[in-house]
């Protein structure tokens, strides 16, 4: 971040003292019940904090890194939060996923660890690590091309062939409620370290996680504002937001942030989302990267493209976070070695 | 890790009930002290646990990152435990300091918090990120040839010119006991996830760190055995360890390990690890390189060669862990992009 660089960023919100309403499709206690389940299973993620980018920034920035999160992102926790539910014994078909990756690595593993097969519906242009570590977690895969088919369709028609039930990547409370304890951790962390949150901003695509953290600050912390944060070009949640209603991206396609290209808001995630969310934010691919390579130069943390983009979002000027404590979410870091290495070489190094 | 690989490791010590001899040089109570000094301006680095890692070796991995650590090393811990002692109205010279790099930027950053000057002699083949990290800090750095110069005499020379404090890197009491920080949170953190550590490898150059946790650990929790982790070729302690006296190394250069390439063991830490460490044990450059890679892919932490020879000697079988709690030290993640991006593709993926 070049100095003396000119900020036109978005305020943090004034301070809306707005409870969660318990009409909401995901309540507190469903987080809290999360928790129990996830807890012994899933990672409970440190909160980071890294004096040089508090220096940098002039804010307080507290970085919960879900890169190291059980299968290297967050999706192990909703995933998990609906596996362990179901029953090995009365559901021989096991489950069905569709996912552009994370999910699906997610889902393979707490299928596994819960005795149930699985099987995954991805991408054909999912990155290398992300559907070889799905096999790995003994998953089956089935590949689909993204622009032109529905893996909807295509998971719909398997799990009615297998009797299996589909684990959704987002529009779901019980996966909802999961991604949620990312939010309900770092409140409880924050209030440890004497930190009351300003702002949370949240890598974001079909906006489980970001209405998850939100329904668990805001029941904590309810001035903090949750931004979510989309790739440019696919950030159908942010204009969504500003609209008041469900619009889709242009494409499918053309972002290296895979993990965030879910075509638009899902239903149950827009209801928590369309009550809670501060206006959302986007970056580009370049800062993307620029943001993975910062956070390897200076967080020591492997951040994937859509996993940096909260990041990305405050080292580029997206927001003024300059007295204030800002939460930033690293929400994964499966990234193939090759597009790591090129990303390294082709950001300029620090000065 | 290959499966069905043949294990021949070290098997992990006896339990010896050694209690810490007050007499050594450096006691629990400086440690102790230390910690008081460095809490809130060192970060407290969470201990990681990565179940993979867990599955994979077979043997429960705790994993202190101190690759995210202010400056990107453990190093800061024990500079500013000096530092902070220095008061820099009496002392207008300010400090010098010779180091391979991590040292440097520990003692850079923590002069100029204090308000102190920085000079450091540094190697001229030291990692770019590690030269320019120094200089950004604001120290003045001055280069010497590894090979054929000394880097003592030119430090001393400059620090009696200028009036200046020497900041050794490890031979000394006060930079021990700040690393022996590592240590005690290492085993306060274990405590509370009710781990009794059987072993704790940590990587090893002039021994100040694997001194200071050994004090710390063995003090707390007397069964675990603190083994040192060398590059092979410069296992000067480890053959110091089994020979009883202080032993050098023919070479200064000639690894990937760059933090670790210390001729000989100090005098000061030699005293305290010939009467607290377990045998040492010494990796491969390319096993190094083959962690900094499953460091990448599984854990996502950033870790330089130096910093990955603790979880190479787990990962390449040097130490039986199957069925044992063994804490591993990553001690610092300041690699150059370049180098980094190069053994990421060098190194196969995992299966």
């Amino acid at each position: 971040m070049a100095e003396g660089r000119c900020y036109s960023p978005l305020p943090i919100a004034a301070v809306e003292q707005l409870p969660v309403p318990d009409a909401l499709p995901v309540r507190f206690a469903d987080i809290e019940a999360a928790a129990t389940r996830i807890a012994g299973h899933a990672v409970r993620t440190p909160l980071l904090e890294s004096p040089q980018l508090n220096a940098l920034t002039g804010g307080r920035i507290l970085i919960k890194p879900e890169c190291l999160q059980r299968t290297g992102s967050f999706k192990f926790r909703g995933a998990w939060n609906r596996i362990s539910q179901i029953d090995p014994a009365t559901t021989p078909g096991g489950v069905v996923a569709y996912s552009s990756g994370n999910h699906a690595q997610g889902v393979a593993a707490a299928a596994a660890m819960r005795g149930l097969k699985a099987l995954i519906v991805m991408p054909a242009d999912t990155p290398a690590i992300k559907q070889a570590n799905t096999r790995g977690y003994g998953a089956e895969v089935v590949t689909y091309d993204r622009a032109s088919q529905s893996r909807e369709e295509i998971a719909g028609r398997i799990a009615r062939e297998r009797g299996a039930i589909i684990v959704p990547p987002f529009d779901d409370p019980h996966i909802i409620a999961g991604q949620g304890t990312v939010g309900l951790e770092l409140a409880e962390d924050a209030a440890r370290l004497g930190a009351s949150l300003d702002a949370v901003l949240v890598p974001c695509s079909g906006g489980g996680l970001v209405g998850g953290i939100a329904t668990a600050v805001k029941s904590r912390m309810p001035k903090a504002s949750i931004h979510s944060v989309e790739p440019a070009g696919f950030d159908d949640l942010a204009r969504s937001l500003a609209a008041g209603k469900r619009l889709a991206n242009d494409r499918t396609t053309g972002s290296i942030c895979d993990a965030l290209l879910s075509p638009t808001p899902g239903e149950i995630t827009f209801a928590i989302n369309s009550k809670l969310l501060a206006p959302g934010l986007a970056v580009s691919d370049g800062e993307a990267g620029a943001a993975m390579a910062y956070a390897f130069d200076r967080l020591k943390l492997v951040a994937e493209p859509g996993g940096a983009v909260a990041l990305a979002a405050i080292l580029s000027g997206k927001v003024d976070v300059r007295g204030r404590t800002v939460a930033v979410i690293i929400s994964g870091g499966n990234v193939d070695r090759a597009l790591y290495a090129r990303i390294l070489i082709e950001n300029p190094s620090l000065p």
